[in-house]
C-alpha cells in the first residue's frame, strides 16, 4: 500500500488476520503505518523509482490516498506491476474536472458545474445558478482544502494565479451529507455497506451515522445501486466511497474515493466484514465479506488534536476508558496538533441518539480533557 | 511480548487500535508475529542475556507462554523492569504442582491428585481413587503433551526414568469441558466473558462455543466468580484462562494459562472487547473493556493443518470466503503441517446450532479441501 497514514495503519490490522502482511511506502518512520508494518520502504509516492523499489515483490499495488501521479500508475502497469485500482479508474479520484466530464456522460445526478479558466466562466456560471458558487481545485485538495465558497468575481482572481485547474460547482442547498460505501473485485463482484450519514465541521468529517438515520429504503436503495454503477462503469477495484449530498430534488453526488475511506471506520466492528478487509479481498481478488451490520446502530467520531493543556492524553485515555468501557478507541500513533485527525472512536448500540451521544462524548472527552455532555448532541 | 506466534500477532493487531506498538521476542523471523510486527527482537525465551536485551526500553513485559524460567522473571523485576504477570503469578502457570498446593490451600474445587517421586506414588493414588489416572509432566506440557492416562503401574516406569517431575491426577468422568476467561488489572479491576464450552480432539481444542450452551446462570456465576477469586489470590495480572471439567458433582479446575488462550479467540469478533486488546488495557493498567457479547452465539473453530494434496490453500480460502462471506478468518502466517493450529475460524449468529455447523464446515473445509457437512454436527 502506497501512503503510510491510518489507512494504511488500519489496512495491516486487517492484513495480518487474512494470513497475510500490509508492505507499506511511508514517507517518514514516523508514520501511522510505518510505526506498526514489518514491511516498511520509505520512500516518496510523487517519485517514479521510489515507487519502482516498492513494487517489486508486491503481488498487488493499492493505495491509502489518491496523490500518486497517474502517469507513475500507468508506468508501473507498463512494468508487469498489478496496480489495483488502476490508473483509468484512479483518475476519477484523482480529477474532480475528468470525474464530473465521466459522471455527466452516466447521468449521475450531482450539482451543477462547469470548468474554469478565467473569471468570466465563474461569472456567467453563478449568473445562470446563482451566488455564491463553490470553486475548487481539480486536483490535490481533500478534508475542505482546495474548496473555496465565493460569493463575488474578485474572489475568483487569485485562485486562477496560483496556476491551479479549477471547476466551480453550485452551492447546493442540502439536507445532509451522506456516504454509499461499497467495493468491487476484479471479477466484478460487488458488495454495498448500509448508506451512512457523514456529519462535517469545517469541511472536516466529524461523525458518521450507520445507518443514516431516517432514511427511506427507496433512497438507501437508489444511493447503493449508484455506487455500485459507478464502481462498475469506473472500472474501480477495491473500496470506493461516493460522498452524497441529499437535497429536496433528491440525491447529488459530490466527491469520489478509491480507498478506505473516513466514512468507513465504522465498519471495523460495525460490520461482519470492514471496509479494510473489504479493500484487502478485492485487490487481492478473493470472494468479498458480508456486509451485514453487527448491530442496529454504529456511529464513529472522529479524534481531533484539542489544544494543548488539561489532563494528558495518556490521562484522557484512561478516564474515557473507564467511564464508555464499550467504547472502542482508535489511535493513530500521530503527534497532536489541532484539528488534526488522531484517531477515532466508535460506539455501538440499540438507541441511535444514545449511541450518537456515547461516540461523541467519547470523543469530546479524549480531545478536550473535559466531558461537555451538553455538546454531545 | 515474549514469544512471537499467534497469540503475539494477534495481540499486535490490537495494540495498533491502542496506538501501541508491540515489541516481539521472536525465535525466527518466520514466527508469526514476527511477520507482521514492526519492532522484532529475535532471542530464546531461556536466554537472560537475551531476555535483558530485549526487555530494554519496554514499558511492560509480558507472554505470550509460560516458558521463560521463573528465575529469569524475578531477576527482570529486579533489574526494574515491569513483568505482567509478575514471576509469583506466572509459576502457578507454569508448574502444576505448585498450582495444585495453592488451590488446595484455597479450597478450589479440582481433581483428585498426588505429586509423584515413584512408581508406588502412582499405585496408591490409583487404589484410592481407581485406574486409569492422569499423569502429567508439573512442567512444559500442553495441547495434550505432557499428560498421559495410564492404565497401569508399568507406564509409570518410563515416564519417571525421562526425569520429569510429575504429579497424578484422577480421571474425572466429566460432561464436557468449560473455560471461564478473565482479566485482571495491577490495579485489582477484574472483568470476566462469559463461560464458554471447549470441545477438545486429541488433547487438543478443536472448537469452542460462546456462551457454553445450556448452562445455568448458577454455574456460570459460580465459574466466572472463581476465575476471577483465583486472579486476584494469585496476583495474575492480564488475561487468566481457567480450564474446567463440568461434572455430575460440580465444577473442577483442569489448567490456568495466564496469557490470551486459544478458548478465548472468539472475543475478537464475539466480545466488545477481545481478549487480545483486555490482556494489554491490564499489563498497560488501563480501565478494562466490556466484555459483552456481540452476539447471542459465537464459536470458534481451530484450523490445523491437513493432509497434503488437494486444492492449494489459497483456493480453500478464495472458495470458504465465497460460500461463508460472514465467517471470519484468521490465519498465523504458518506453514502447514498435520494437526497444527494455522489458523482459526469465527462464526456469529443467533442460532447455537447453526452458528456451530456453519464454522466448523469452513474450518473443515480449509483444513481438507473438502465440505463434508456431515461431520459439521
Amino acid at each position: 500500500m502506497v501512503g503510510g497514514g491510518q489507512l494504511a495503519r488500519m489496512t495491516h490490522q486487517a492484513a495480518i488476520a487474512l494470513g497475510q502482511s500490509l508492505r507499506v511506502m511511508a514517507a517518514t518512520p514516523e508514520d501511522g503505518a510505518a510505526l506498526v508494518a514489518h514491511d516498511v520502504i520509505l520512500g516518496e509516492h510523487t517519485s517514479y523509482q521510489d515507487l519502482q523499489a516498492f513494487a517489486k515483490d508486491c503481488d498487488v499495488v493499492t493505495f491509502d490516498h489518491e496523490h500518486v501521479p497517474n502517469d507513475h500508475l500507468r508506468a508501473l502497469a507498463a512494468a508487469g506491476h498489478v496496480v489495483r485500482p488502476d490508473a483509468d479508474a484512479l483518475l476519477h479520484a484523482q480529477d474532480k474536472r475528468v470525474m464530473r466530464e465521466r459522471l455527466a456522460d452516466l447521468g449521475v445526478p450531482m450539482p451543477r458545474w462547469a470548468p474554469v479558466n478565467d473569471v468570466a466562466d465563474v461569472v456567467s456560471f453563478a449568473d445562470r445558478v446563482g451566488w455564491p458558487v463553490v470553486v475548487k481545485a481539480a486536483r490535490g485538495g481533500y478534508d475542505g482544502r482546495g474548496v473555496w465558497v465565493v460569493k463575488s468575481p474578485e474572489r475568483v482572481e487569485p485562485l486562477l494565479r496560483s496556476g491551479v485547474r479549477l471547476l466551480v460547482e453550485e452551492k447546493v442547498p442540502l439536507r445532509r451529507e451522506l456516504a454509499a460505501l461499497v467495493a468491487r473485485s476484479p471479477y466484478g463482484q460487488g458488495a454495498a455497506w448500509p448508506v451512512v450519514q457523514t456529519v462535517q465541521t469545517d469541511g472536516i468529517c466529524v461523525e458518521v451515522l450507520a445507518p443514516a438515520p431516517a432514511m427511506s429504503a427507496d433512497v438507501q436503495a437508489e444511493a447503493q445501486a449508484l455506487a455500485l454503477r459507478i464502481a462498475g462503469e469506473l472500472g474501480v477495484v477495491g473500496v470506493l466511497a461516493v460522498e452524497l449530498f441529499e437535497t429536496e430534488q433528491g440525491l447529488a453526488v459530490n466527491e469520489l474515493a478509491m480507498r478506505p475511506h473516513n466514512s468507513g471506520h465504522w465498519t471495523i466492528e460495525g460490520s461482519r466484514t470492514s471496509q479494510f478487509e473489504q479493500h484487502l479481498r478485492a485487490v487481492l481478488d478473493y470472494p468479498l465479506g458480508s456486509t451485514e451490520l453487527t448491530a442496529p446502530a454504529v456511529v464513529m467520531a472522529n479524534l481531533l488534536g484539542g489544544r494543548p493543556g488539561g489532563p494528558s492524553p495518556d490521562e484522557r485515555l484512561h478516564h474515557c476508558m473507564a467511564r464508555w468501557p464499550d467504547v472502542k478507541v482508535h489511535l493513530y500513533g500521530k503527534k497532536l496538533r489541532p484539528g488534526r485527525k488522531i484517531g477515532h472512536v466508535t460506539a455501538l448500540g440499540s438507541d441511535p441518539a444514545e449511541v450518537r451521544r456515547r461516540a461523541v462524548a467519547a470523543a469530546r472527552y479524549l480531545r478536550d480533557g473535559c466531558d461537555d455532555q451538553e455538546g454531545a448532541r
